[in-house]
């Protein structure tokens, strides 16, 4: 009663990892699978290629169902805690892409809900080499959170101004320019302030050019905030700044960079040979 | 004789901090109403809403306002120095988010000025943990007034520039081509310095062109002023939480937070009286 | 004779420097004047306007340019070296600030040259408190100046890709879909990669959109490098990174920042007192 | 039998060296002439140059192309390495420049292919004073170099969401406001997220537009990003002229370029040997 086990080690090996040859070519295939699927969604939404093509895309797709279905069931299987995994953010996103496919029988809109499987191209990290990535996927999230209430007051603050705007704009423009309501006008003021600018909705009345002219400065220089922000946290990050040594004396264990006595009891920090 | 007093400073821990559970709890229901008002105003403003329910819309809005009325009656009364709290910056806030509400009775475009009631939503930081928000803010600010005159040039050059290439395109493309005077054609420059391009008046002559393209390229490049000047403030500020003290022997200004002697050479940063 | 020379030299300071009284109020009435000189100009472009007032506004322009006339006069007069000032940069302004107007009685769109007046404006700075304004443009200057050849670099790179992208729509879109020549594909891929996108021509074809999207996406990412050159630069002027100090031993006069051993001659840079 | 070997090492001091005057001087021509060859090109592309010069460009082509095809001759000939110069970056160029003139005399689009010349423009650097250049570009591929691994997982993230909104907004607004595919929607989100916003494809619908301002704010907030990465990493590069190398006492890792002893704890960085 060896074998079984050992079959499923075997396919764990294959499946979950990608430090042997087999399981780094079971995750090339597989993000090559996901690609194709997306690819077969994304041709399926044009509209020539639908009226020529919907049963054998309808087909594939149906194919690509199944195969991830298996793929799902043969994870499970060989998990030692199928339960975990099952529950895992993988595990979840694996489900994910199956079930629209299964709904698409019923009913044909849902096929759209599979271009969740963009999520699982995610697993191309795992596919490169995995480490360095994680390391500055890693520096990016430390100066994300270290910047985290910076942003809250930013988009607060970015809030309020957008929506004491769009209601000026309301106000002053009126119906009559494409500002229909607040939302609109809301809406507007986004559409200026992040620089986009759809021109869509735009001011008419000399007053609302003026207001507009200030929501484009304001958006063009306090867009220096958040990138202020992000890049002084990623300096920091990066740099990792103090100096990690016991002071002899009173065991201070962290300094300034270029410190060569200890600002608390003011000992060399390090011998001077002589 | 002591109730009233005690009554008032009971009132006054509910209404004006945030420490106590009563105190967190009304500040919560306030933005909830504060918001709830902020959606209706929002509501009313849609045609097909108005259309319909003017009449409840109108009056909710009268509800919130006199609720209001009343939280404003109450800090006054409860307030230990009332007058010092209607001149400050949160007493003028919440006097505002009232008064539009009665004019609103006899002028109805009044109530849109309701909108300033969002100002009040700035409290919600006082919800929120408060303190790590305020030192993020703190930093924020303080960032940006290192950099005032930094800022004052940027704009002056920026204003200077507008106008000139305001002109110039003016004098270039004309009225034929939506130019139709100096002020229409300085809100043109401004649109495209900041990249927003809305695409209402675009140049038509290769000359207007050519001189948009520099414009252009001058708004993509000079960007980076304000983003670099407020980087370099706020890496500044951050760094801040220093020590400002010259050391009496090597001059070294800036030291660890709780430093004792300069960790460049080592002798006491302060004397000691004995 | 030395009542006349006292009086230029009375003039002089007024007119020429801003120390005094009397001169901060001459260089206020003047900025004024300027600013109301432009705001006729302005004004005169709006065409209800100049209908209506046509013959009241040239009036006013020509007594601002017989002021302006006055005033340059006297400057020459009062200054010691009256050719050195003519020559200067804001002597050739305050010519040029008269000239147009001169020639605007013959050839009446010459007016609009008048906004080089705007240049005028500058002076501003003298009349705010003038040092830390200019040590502030001298920290933008002394970035913009190291960051120079940097600039250089990435303005030739620019080019050359806006030349390549430009050509490549050419090709791909056509006269058909308003790329109608190469300069009209670079003035496209400029309005792109600047991210301004007025929407005056838009590529049409699936190829052109996928180009687009390398141009945007190139467009959004390359911003990140004026950015970073010009961080990088400010906070290296704002730094002054260096410890200026003399090694008692080997005279070495500049040290990194937090230095206590010199880095030539290994000896100690301050005494440690015992 | 010495002088046609001198003769091909004084040819190759001119054509491919920038040290002699008349290296300079050919090199300079050589842009001069490469520029009017890309100014033809532009020119033959505008629609009235060509119906009234199309015979006199098409004959300035063919003589600029004939000339390219006797630099690339004579640089073959004098040429020690011929082969490695023929597969080397810039003589890869230097053919390329030359083909599309042969063939367009059979297929006549395909001069256009002749704006790769500008490519050649990058020589403007050797005539340019070199050295300072490379070093600043240097600094900028080191930079670009550095954050390679940060950037990838930077555009697989914007992949993933513009492929996700991009469904979302085909799915929610649909053909009939000119989402008409999935392609079309992901083309949406890159013209949004980049905030270029040309306002060929716009919003209509409610949900639509507050799924459009939660694109728009995401990539106002993210381009902090490529920037961050880049500022940090270029602040790096151009600190990096210092010294690496471990201090045998101390392990501080970086020290000033001429550096013999740590700065910090005075100890010779490198051992005498006797």
């Amino acid at each position: 009663m060896d074998t079984p086990l050992s079959w499923r080690e075997r396919l764990y090996v294959v499946v979950f990892q990608t430090d042997t040859v087999a399981g780094r070519r079971f995750d090339s295939l597989l993000l090559l699978i996901i690609l194709a699927s997306l690819i077969t969604v994304v041709l399926d939404s044009i509209d020539e290629v639908h009226q020529n093509y919907a049963g054998l895309l309808a087909g594939i797709e149906w194919g690509f169902t199944a195969i991830f279905l298996a793929e799902y069931v043969v994870r499970l299987y060989c998990s030692p805690k199928p339960l975990r995994y099952a529950f895992s953010f993988y595990g979840l996103v694996d489900l994910l892409a199956i079930v629209p496919g299964i709904i698409a029988l019923y009913y044909s809109d849902a096929q759209y809900l599979l271009i969740i499987r963009v999520i699982r191209m995610l697993r191309i990290f795992r596919v490169l080499k995995l480490s360095p990535y994680l390391k500055q996927a890693h520096y990016l999230l430390a100066a994300l959170r270290g910047s985290k209430q910076k942003i809250i007051v930013f988009l607060v603050s970015v809030s309020t101004l957008v929506t004491v705007f769009g209601t000026l704009m309301y106000v002053v423009e009126g119906p009559e320019h494409g500002f229909t309501s607040i939302p609109k006008g809301i809406y507007w003021a986004i559409v200026t302030l992040t620089t986009v600018g759809f021109g869509d909705i735009v001011p008419k009345t000399p007053l609302g050019q003026v207001i507009s002219s200030m929501v484009m400065i304001t958006g063009y220089s306090i867009i220096a905030v958040p990138t202020g922000i992000f890049t002084a946290e990623l300096a920091n990050a990066m740099r990792g700044e103090q100096l990690q040594h016991d002071c002899p004396v009173c065991r201070k264990n962290n300094h300034e960079h270029g410190a060569a006595f200890c600002s608390r009891c003011g000992n060399a920090l390090f011998k001077k040979m002589e």
